[in-house]
């Protein structure tokens, strides 16, 4: 078994979640990734949903079609539709709760509190596991305040090191500060469910935006203080710490190319390529610590060699060096990269009149196969299957949920993600 | 049992990996990251070393005293230092392996199979989980590629996402892509864990970082594909799919505030709170869609509010708004924040004449306790009495292995991170 062979598509076997049942009340990144990534890994995973639909089944403001994002999101979950304001519908999502291993939630602070109780979905069930996520947690001086990924960046000094020392505090164009919350919030589940296996009992878990973003500052934070905070917050594209030199993305012919070194050996390799050779032995350029003062230097003569040639070339010269090099791409490059559509992380769908796109999972397990392709539920679509297979409900009772309000079943339900051509008809982008 | 109450300091209990060993390879962040999450939640984590110490033991380019980020990354865990070069130290490290539940390894490419063996060490124990963390993973056209976190920004469209429309492809300041891979092998760890507690069998899991930084662009290629790449790919500060409005970084009077309004409710009290009651029903801004079609008058309104006032201020009469709002807080604010100090997610530790910081763990569980405050291992601190502990080895036998270079105990080895005074005499950064 080499190390190439054990991650083929082939793997036969259960997945190490097959048998877990999750209960995602999550919206837009947090809880929702946490989700997929579980049911990834095997888990059935039940979207509960109010009447609407979650806030991202929401049309795009400028064509009023379907959110691709939703797709990416929510693919392979079922799709199950609850007003948890109707008792009726509370008492229904604590029996639920009853049958399940996870309930996930992301809601603002103080509502899940509000809709179910803590204390309501742990009685209902001993062994279950609630994962809250929030932006701050629930303890300290924060934690009623709202959060979303651009005010977790702004507070939490991503923007404050990101962009130029002469520019303004720069957001990052993904999401880190929910997806981080995301991975984080499923490592919590997954380390409650080990332990579940020794005690039997379940436990609330909770991670926290601001808390799960922190630790990637690490290099910043150290730098800041291994400096007594005399270096720019912001570098750019230079190391955080204008520790190591080259490193940064420099101008080629047609784009830009990333390119570092972290040892003499490879700015050795680099003087090399660039046909430099008479700098390896220049005491301006010889250490690394040389390098750092000369940094300015460094990054002329790494530009002025970039700058004659191509990106695919500067790449090719670079990676056969052994140096630690990328292009930087467009995003149309990533989305159709050879190695993104290899790994399964970005895949397109299509029939009859919808179309969508699905995420893979960056957790390869050798022996817990990827689950088959998915569709993305459409709101309520699973509502009868589950209440009926797990709750046991009968048609006629269904169809008195329905009528009163409490459930909603999908082909009832005339708002939200029905697929893109029934999208017109929905305007809630301020619902 | 309140939500604020349950994540108190003083819960008694086994953490949820209490009797789990962890033998971290690791260097840098993704691996050590990994390992840092997981004694976090109570496993023993022995951190193996060559004998000149992890390469992120090296001291600072300007002052020559020990990286913060270190020790950052490192405290609670133990250190051995063996040398797996050598036959008898792969042999030891084997017996280790045999003993223990989870080896973690983020070498390059190739690096672990010509040293341990992907076969060797999960033969040596059926039941460990090996965990491999890399740039591209196992599989695909880029498997053999070195990556660091700045490759894989540049690759993954992070950089071509991030800064100005008008301005160049920017890197994140924190080092996003080595800490979300490191959340996602916690994660495939852990899943693998629950998985063993079924079958009683260990296995291989990996994460590549380009795979576990994709779906944090969900918003970036759902934008892209939603407008059939008719917008930029970098939008500043503003929404990645120019989807909302407000949604920027604000100049005040000293600094600057981010605000978003998600509906239009929102919109509504940010008008009153600016004391423009009639923005609200003009069309121009009234609806989602009309104020993303205006979003250049949407954005000087409301600066034209915010640069009157301090940064405090706006804060202050937005969250009392109900507004989802956040000051830009510099890394030195951060650093000393008090919701940062209240979670214990960055604490100073002085004695001696060392100095250190430590990390929380944004993995709060409510019945797994955090385990009590810790110190940075020094270089091989930990060999003789895990040699001895594990494997049995009396002193003559562990004084040989030091003697032939195969080990290190930590009082013998003059290279590496020896508390502050020691560090001058390293010159490592690039050895």
């Amino acid at each position: 078994m080499g190390v190439t062979e054990v991650f083929a598509t082939d793997t036969l076997g259960q997945g190490a979640l097959t048998g877990i049942t999750v209960l995602d009340l999550g919206q837009a990144f947090m809880g929702p990734y946490c989700a997929l990534l579980l049911q990834r890994l095997g888990a059935d995973v039940i979207k509960v949903e109010p009447l609407k639909g979650e806030p991202y089944r929401r049309p795009t403001v400028r064509k009023g079609t379907e959110m691709m994002q939703f797709g990416l999101l929510n693919a392979g979950k079922r799709s199950v539709s609850l007003d948890l304001k109707n008792p009726e519908g509370r008492e229904l999502f604590l029996r639920l709760a009853a049958t399940a291993d996870v309930v996930i939630q992301n809601f603002a602070p103080g509502t899940f509190d509000r809709l179910i109780g803590v204390d309501a979905v742990l009685d209902a069930n001993p062994r279950l596991i609630l994962a809250s996520g929030s932006g701050y947690g629930s303890t300290g001086p924060y934690r009623s305040l709202r959060a979303m990924d651009l005010t977790v960046q702004a507070m939490s000094g991503v923007m404050a090191t990101t962009g130029f020392p002469d520019g303004i505090p720069v957001r990052t164009g993904p999401s880190v500060v929910d997806f981080m919350g995301g991975a984080h919030l499923t490592a919590a589940v997954l380390a409650a469910l080990v332990q579940r296996s020794v005690t039997g009992k379940g436990q609330h878990v909770e991670v926290a935006l601001y808390d799960a973003i922190l630790p990637s500052l690490a290099s910043n934070i150290g730098g800041y203080l291994d400096n007594d905070g005399a270096i720019p917050e912001r570098t750019g594209n230079r190391h955080g710490g204008l520790e190591v030199s080259p490193y940064n993305s420099y101008k080629t012919q047609d784009g830009w190319a990333a390119i570092l070194c972290l040892h003499d050996r490879h700015w050795a390799s680099l003087c090399r390529a660039m046909e430099r050779p008479e700098l390896i032995e220049d005491p301006a350029f010889k250490t690394g610590r040389a390098r750092a003062a000369s940094i300015d230097r460094v990054d002329a003569v790494v530009e002025a060699w970039t700058s004659t040639r191509t990106t695919d070339d500067v790449i090719m010269v670079l990676s056969d060096a052994g140096i630690a090099c990328a292009p930087v791409k467009s995003l149309r490059e990533v989305i159709t990269d050879p190695q993104v559509a290899e790994r399964g992380m970005l895949r397109y769908h299509s029939r009859e009149d919808r179309d969508w796109w699905t995420l893979g999972s960056p957790l390869r397990l050798s022996d817990s196969p990827a689950p088959e392709e998915s569709e993305v539920p459409r709101l309520g679509e699973h509502t009868a299957e589950v209440l009926a297979e797990r709750l046991l409900l009968e048609r006629s009772e269904l169809e008195a949920l329905d009528a009163c309000g409490v459930t909603g079943t999908g082909t009832e339900v005339k708002d939200g993600y029905h697929g893109r051509s029934s999208l017109a008809l929905v305007d809630t982008a301020d619902s």
